[in-house]
């Protein structure tokens, strides 16, 4: 099963025998101040750099979240997509929890994007899925629902089938589903690693779909957060991610994915990851 | 449930929830062609060199192979173990196929060693399981039989149980049997990787029990070995490895093992990942 999103001549393919590929997590003004104030003035200025240096930095798909307090999600966000489109060919995973801004944003791009997010309650299942059946997207898919999230693996499998059940109820394609076991802080929870694992592993067992994962978020509060980032997406790979959302500015993240890609199997004879140590 | 193996004033304990140790793989004449010239005369300078080497480095448990073409096992092996356990006060891991060289090995080591190893082999059963209980060592546990290396988790997992009910058969506690599920090389199988680590999660959620494994041996025949190794060890982690057979001389091995015991929620709060940057 393969997961497809398009952008200007190019299309970007996902899944569980497929190598990894990077949603570029920068644009996103949530605990960056320079963003949010630019975005206040209406102005893309850095937005428009991130999407280039997030592109030559081996982005496979650029996340777009305008969401920030005294924004005018509905005018920046398909304004920021726009910018984004200008300056890269890369596939859009539009970011909004606003649902006029998704769908202003959601007009002004021709391609097929990923919606993120719907999740397992009853108003997001309403709400999101017809938006993404009509706009023919793909959607990250988040193991959550109305009573939180779930400690417990089975039950984020649990939330999961809703989901599933829902969306294949409205012609949703399974591989337009892209299932975020939902990364927490491992400072807080030593297990939260574990549990958004096993999590995956039992989704991908069950469905075979793609999947993904805010996977900076595991370090939060930590030392070295690239280091523990890059090393949680490695486990990641074996446990069936797919895409995750991650900052690719993070020098040691391509090389490491290429190792954990041949380790679990996506990479036929290890020729990615050989390819790195001929151009050397 | 923990393994505890001893040395001279010095106790090593591994398991599910115990922060990952190594058992030291370099006195081994397999592809060393010096180690293997030296035991031929009788000398073991390099031995001595590499329990040093090594128990420096950070390794927890040393593992002593001294089988190699025209090697008298039964006369070295005692006198390497001897030698190791002059220069390290670390527990010892005895590696040998050659019954007589591992009963007279025994005979001179008066601390809790691991053996490696036994396997789902009538024969091996039959021969090992008693020694390692008169002797009250550990003992690594490999899942293969006269069939050979079963492909199917499900299958490595079915010969594990036949260890476990033969080794209690005897007496031998569940907290001695090491299970390693066999690592092999991801250049010629791409499953190689998953396969094993598929196997050693079933086996550990079965059993609860400690494992290890060769996992140098996924990367034969690559570039940057060392880079595919610590990497597969992180993966290993995440499915319970606790005690891989490893080069402790790779500088990146013990900082990724730290975050991917952090990760794996094998070190509360993080202390341990923690002090690495307060020592700097």
């Amino acid at each position: 099963m393969e997961t497809v999103v398009t952008g200007r001549n190019c299309e970007v393919r996902f899944g569980q025998e497929l190598p990894t590929v990077f949603i570029a997590e920068r644009i996103n003004p949530t605990g960056r101040k320079s963003l949010a104030e630019e975005l206040k003035l209406g102005k893309l200025d850095i937005v428009e750099r991130d999407a280039i240096e997030q592109t030559n930095a081996g982005a496979h798909i650029i996340d777009v979240n305008v969401g920030a307090v005294g924004v005018d999600e509905v005018d920046m966000l398909p304004k920021a997509v726009k910018k984004v489109m200008e300056v890269t060919d890369r596939p859009i995973c539009i970011d909004s929890a606003n649902h006029k801004a998704l769908k202003a944003a959601l007009n002004v791009c021709p391609y097929k994007v990923l919606i993120n997010s719907v999740n397992g309650e009853e108003e997001s299942l309403e709400y999101m899925l017809p938006i993404v059946k009509e706009s023919s997207s793909a959607v990250i898919c988040l193991t959550m629902d109305n009573k939180g999230i779930p400690n417990d693996p089975g039950e984020r499998l649990e939330i999961a089938k809703r989901i599933v059940k829902r969306a294949e109820s409205l012609g949703i394609k399974r591989e337009d589903l892209v299932f975020d076991p939902l990364v927490m802080g491992a400072a807080t929870d030593g297990n939260a690693g574990r549990i958004c694992l096993d999590s995956m592993r039992l989704i991908v067992k069950e469905f075979g779909v793609s999947t993904t994962g805010g996977f900076s978020n595991i370090s939060f509060g930590m030392p070295d957060r690239e280091f523990l980032n890059v090393n949680f997406i490695i486990m990641g790979i074996m446990a069936g991610l797919c895409a995750p959302i991650t900052d690719v500015l993070m020098k040691s993240l391509a090389p490491a994915v290429k190792a954990a890609d041949f380790l679990a199997g996506r990479d036929a004879y290890g020729m990615n990851y050989i390819s790195m140590y001929r151009k050397k």
